[in-house]
């Protein structure tokens, strides 16, 4: 009997792992990919007990109904993820661009009269709304400030950073970025976009929060790690999309950004998404056309239109465009470092100090901010506008604060605008705008543009980092684009029969210096493209940015990169160091001792042994038939403390578990396993056990995954870190040279053809199995199912 | 003694394995990516002999500087992949325009006089064109038919499939397309163009077509097959972009289509290769608008610019969209079906009677092309011209022949145009460019464009598959746009108010039928777009490819996929199959008998081995400490049959080598290992051996690869099938469960600091190393290397 007993354990560990929420592991370190999900998830559902044959074909017969339910619902959330984060993107444009419109109306209004009365509204305004914004994120929503990049990135590597994918960090960010945006600080809303977006894919996949009792009917659908990180890839997407009305852009910063794998299947659900997030913000646009959103409209999302500009480019242009690359790559690279030092600065002295010195590091940058954009175009003398012929469509001068350029900014002449005021005395947006315009030769002085380039990349140095949620895309393009303009200014001077527009040099200055800074190619190139609405210089931004990358790894990594570093999130880079070439397998855990349970273990040893050890992971080792010990599979230290804590599966007798207390799924709900999103999880500490607890045994065959990926130990790090890397696991189980190789694995056995194998499924009478097989599992296949442990274990 | 030498071997078999030419291997089954090149390539390099210690410092410096030579080398061979992929398609695109535009111009001057004359010349220059390409294809290059695309993605997924790279097949794809796509075909030069740049890419790879004597001094460089591959990714990528003028379309059809795995070091090359088409290409157009082209210049590359056409849409369109996405998934899976039936039959019967049989379908093909071109426009009525004012700039009529709408054929009054001219008498550039056409309200009647759509359409199905070279791109947008325009002027007809363009429907349709048949999504969709340079329509071609798509896939997969299956090409699809989830590796290779070799094996036990199986690799086993046996690596068919070639490695005693005969790399050039890249290789049968030779013995340790992958014997095979296809292997080992867990790597263990082991590296004294150690093992870990293994059979 007891034999009996044993094959059964073992037996159903793959079926029971396989029914588990795969909780703390990644991809491929579930029974597979393919096993859990892959399109159906079949597994992940089918976790009710059949206790009866006759239930079995309407079970199957349900199986089928789940698989397409399941499979309706993956699209429908990523539909309900596009759409959320379509209209999260628009009302975060309204509000600004209606904080920004106010603020501009009401201070010209007042300048007219008193340009110091004016000064002091500006800035008290601006001091308002960054006030909000800090206090939202300090009082109510830590994770929430800055971009908010990095960590979606690590969560995507598989890093759960603390409270990032949380109801009140969405709540945060939506409302902190208005404030911070809106208050005119020297960053953007597109980051923080990407971050909203994946928040509400978060909260979707689960549906709902739980903590305000949001959660909703298909909560026990998604708890799969692996469902829930695809939603939440199609989330950054739509956020990218959103922020720079760019589908296809976004599509290429998750894929090449933000996750660390990727399958095809994925990528046609966060194309979808995409396409979704598109039209319904062309729809809430076109809405706002009639005039419904007040100031908005006008200036709106960032889409700058340069398709009226340079249609061509010569040989000659391609040196000073190769210079533009070399700058970004530099001061790209100088900004990642700068701002290296200051965040780490900041967390190591001044951040510690509590809320109140964030708060009034926060509105101090503001203050400082307003004084310069609003003082330093005052001193700047005015320029003359220009002959009215070849642009006359350009209005000259404009109202300052309004959509256009030549802003007339304290100018005694009325034929007169300030240069400075153009760029520094606006929404970043429309000095953006300003900033690629074409047909506007010599609107600004080197000299403007120049002091504007020193002070707005100090500014944006000084505010990365502060306790405000925060884009780097808007000042990068600002400090890029005035540099580009800088030369492009100098290309028409010494070109002079070219056909030259400085706009063209602007935007290529944007290109390069993002480039340089976040080390992206292809996804920000068509962002690029797809932000100008102009292909025809995609040649162009492909070289300046392969350029600028270039410069810019010499110097440092990715801002991300440096970022998430910084934050300790532990990114696994794309290609392994050079080191690890020399390094075997075995060398790289010589230190360890590696800690295994036997199959069945005592609480009390379970206990100390999670109390002393802080793996995630534990090998299980079982007798064989001959008394020689073997790896039966890997124990999730979450998954033991569930176990520790619900007590359901103790027993007194140190021999596998009777068949009588039912199958593992009636003492268990598998929800239990599932680890919540966005808290710390279970910790060992928080359980607490009697004496007689603490006696007892586990049997944790229905528990462990019974194939975790193995390395033979002379197998070289870099090997290894390839096979980690690439399919995105927790644990790795280095084991000796194996005596014989039972098969060889080719090609041309993964290419039979599925009808053979799935005929003879059918034919395989049903009654072999234990009352509670999965139907899954009734097949010819099933009954060698762990064959060889099996033989091993049964004489034992 | 004895034991020295046995620890000396087995230490050198990973030293030697990293020097020997992947050249079965892919990706992931070398040494590892990393330790092979991953952007360095040392190993793959330094495979000369460094007989002394004092040479080894100046080696080492020869080592850095190889690696940047050899990274320089890269970039260069990227480049020139971009320039010549770019020339290759200038060249096709002069030709076939200067071709199609003497054809039309003769005609049309014949036809003035008489019709029967002209359609006399017009039938037998389309021949001629058709015939010297079927021609040249049957001949001379035989693997240039057809687009080549299921052929390269084989090969990037790594099948080799025979001739496909070789020098010949790049002149018969060159002049095979200009003819066929000159005499006038329903097929596209997009496809082969592809076909050639991957050509390109793999002829500069190993340094030019060796039976041409065309190789160069580089040739050593590239013998890694990892290297070629990517190269020829590059390729591929750059043919895409000449082909569309679409760079960021080529990345990502790389990426999506092409390659089975993916590094985002490549990413970049691929982007930078692609960027330099498009600066070739533009370059050569820019030259040619001089005059310099003949005919060329007007029509010229497929640009389609509807930048002109509907800026809008209003969500009533969207339902007319969504079924033209349902047409296109529809008759896009009816063109697989359709083809695929008529391909087998080709390759069945009528193929296998020979090369003249081949001709002459190509020929009857031609003919009635050209009848049908010719002589249906003559069966259609004239319309009168639309009256001028709106669209007052398109002229009305045409002469036929010249790029524009309104063709004036065989219309008696001078002032009508004949709309299935327009369309079918014209090259295909053309013929596109006026289906696209924006502010052309009714040009076409819905009789002409029904007649046309089933036309075409059957001579697409006839024509796919026939010997000459062949695209399926601009088919598939003729067909596409036809019917999309088709449903255009119902909504024009049944949404009288809105602005609607029939040209946008028309692209839409396009996109559609793409989708529907090759089921691409970013890469078409991006494709697209960069084609017609508009932006604003990116949403609507999102939506209508996914639900092609969608409709295809429940029909049947992909054209390419397809037509891989086919030819015999087994491409692992992106996720495994239903029933894997119910096989352990074991089962799989249940009915193999493993083949494997002992470390010192007799000539003659290998010969006959080789002989009774056609595996490609075969496990090698030894003898441990204990008498156990330990798979000590795998050893590759292609291998083993140099060293019998060779005969070098050949010894009397059955014991290991002795050191006296020199290191490896003395006995062998390591180029012997290289695989050429188009030819079929060594096979046994060329390997004559005397009876002395077969009572030798060979020690294999020096060229196995002694840490494959392996899997134990439980896993699912769906769980292996997804190891298997993300790192491209080639043969995985199932080995029984290990008795034990020497250690457990997570992500903590990966992501130690570089500094720390590379600082421990330089402190180690050079000298504990057998003279012919090569630098980059010269360390502390290299003392480890293969420790346990060692350990075991020192005492045998």
């Amino acid at each position: 009997m007891l034999s009996n007993h044993l094959r059964h354990g073992i037996e159903t560990a793959r079926v029971a792992w396989s029914q588990l929420p795969a909780s703390e592991d990644l991809d491929g370190e579930e029974e597979g990919p393919s096993v859990r999900i892959s399109g159906t998830g079949v597994e992940s559902l089918d976790y009710e007990v059949i206790e009866n044959f006759a239930y079995r074909e309407e079970q199957a017969q349900r199986g089928k109904l789940y698989v397409g339910y399941y499979v309706m619902l993956k699209w429908v959330l990523s539909l309900l993820v596009g759409v959320g984060t379509g209209l999260a993107a628009v009302f975060i444009n309204l509000a600004v661009e209606n904080f920004s419109g106010w603020k501009f109306a009401v201070t010209f209004s007042i300048v007219k009269h008193s340009y110091f009365a004016g000064f002091l509204v500006y800035i008290l305004f601006n001091l308002a709304l960054v006030l909000s914004s800090v206090f939202i994120v300090t009082q109510f929503a830590p994770a929430a400030a800055g971009s908010g990049i990095p960590e979606i990135k690590g969560y995507l590597n598989g890093v759960d950073a603390h409270g990032i994918l949380l109801f009140r960090t969405l709540v945060g960010k939506i409302f902190g970025s208005i404030g911070s945006v809106g208050g005119g600080l020297a960053l953007g809303k597109e980051g923080p976009l990407v971050h909203t977006g994946a928040c509400i894919a978060s909260l979707l996949g689960q549906g709902g929060s739980t903590k305000y009792h949001l959660s909703s009917r298909w909560l026990p659908i998604f708890q799969s790690d692996r469902d829930r990180r695809d939603l939440v890839t199609c989330g950054c997407a739509a956020g990218v999309a959103a922020a720079f009305r760019a589908p296809v852009g976004g599509v290429l910063f998750a894929l090449e950004e933000v996750t660390s794998w990727w399958r095809s299947q994925l990528m046609w659900r966060v194309f979808f998404t995409s396409a979704i997030v598109a039209v319904v913000v062309r729809s809430a646009m076109g809405w706002c056309k009639n005039g419904n959103c007040g100031h908005f409209g006008s200036g709106g999302f960032i889409i700058w239109d340069i398709s009226g500009g340079q249609e061509d480019y010569s040989f000659q242009e391609l040196f000073p465009m190769a210079i533009i690359g070399v700058i970004g790559g530099l001061l790209g690279a100088l900004f990642n470092q700068l701002t290296l030092f200051l965040t780490s600065w900041r967390r190591n002295y001044l951040h510690k100090k509590g809320n109140r010195v964030k708060i009034i590091e926060v509105c101090l940058v503001s203050l400082i901010t307003s004084v310069l954009s609003f003082g330093l175009p005052l001193l700047r003398k005015c320029s003359p506008c220009p002959t009215s012929g070849a642009n006359s469509n350009i209005e000259c001068p404009n109202a300052p604060g309004i959509d256009g350029n030549y802003v007339d900014f304290y100018c005694s002449n009325g034929k007169e605008y300030n240069d400075l005021a153009t760029i520094f005395f606006n929404t970043q947006d429309d000095a953006i705008r300003n900033l690629f315009s074409a047909k506007t030769f010599h609107e600004y002085s080197a000299q403007s543009l120049l002091t504007f380039l020193v002070i707005f990349y100090s500014l944006a140095v000084v505010t990365f980092g502060t306790a405000v949620p925060a884009g780097q895309f808007i000042p990068g393009i600002m400090i890029g684009s005035t540099y580009g303009r800088l030369v492009g200014m100098l290309v028409v001077k010494l070109y002079k029969k070219l056909n030259v527009e400085e706009g063209t040099y602007a935007l290529l200055g944007a290109a390069s210096f993002l480039g340089g800074s976040m080390r992206m190619t292809v996804s920000l190139c068509v962002i690029m493209v797809e932000i100008t609405n102009n292909l025809k210089l995609l040649p162009l931004i492909m070289l300046v940015l392969l350029i600028s990358k270039a410069v810019g790894d010499v110097f440092n990594e990715g801002l991300y990169e440096v970022q998430a570093r910084l934050r300790g999130i532990p990114l696994l880079e794309s290609r392994p160091k050079q080191y690890m070439r020399h390094v075997t397998a075995k060398e790289a855990c010589k230190n360890q001792k590696v800690v295994s349970f036997t199959r069945i273990v005592r609480v009390s040893d379970v206990v100390s042994v999670l109390r002393s050890h802080k793996h995630n992971g534990f090998p299980v080792v079982d007798h064989g038939r001959n008394g020689e010990s073997l790896v039966i599979g890997l124990i999730l230290r979450s998954h033991l403390l569930v176990l520790l804590q619900s007590k359901a599966d103790f027993q007194s007798s140190p021999y596998p578990s009777n068949l009588k207390t039912g199958p593992v799924s009636v003492r268990h709900k598998f929800s239990d396993f599932v680890k919540p999103v966005s808290s710390k999880g279970l910790s060992i500490e928080d359980i607490h056990l009697s004496e007689d607890d603490l006696e007892m045994y586990i049997d944790l065959a229905p528990f462990l995954n019974p194939s975790p990926y193995v390395v033979p130990e002379d197998m070289s790090l870099a090997k290894v870190y390839n096979l980690f890397r690439q399919l995105g696991l927790r644990h790795i189980f280095v084991v000796p040279r194996a005596p014989h190789v039972v098969g060889l694995i080719t090609r041309k056995d993964l290419l039979a053809e599925e009808t053979e194998a799935s005929a003879t499924v059918e034919l395989q009478p049903a009654s072999v199995r234990a009352p509670h097989r999965e139907p899954r599992n009734v097949g010819r296949h099933a009954q060698h199912l762990e064959g060889p442990l099996l033989d091993s274990l049964l004489t034992q």
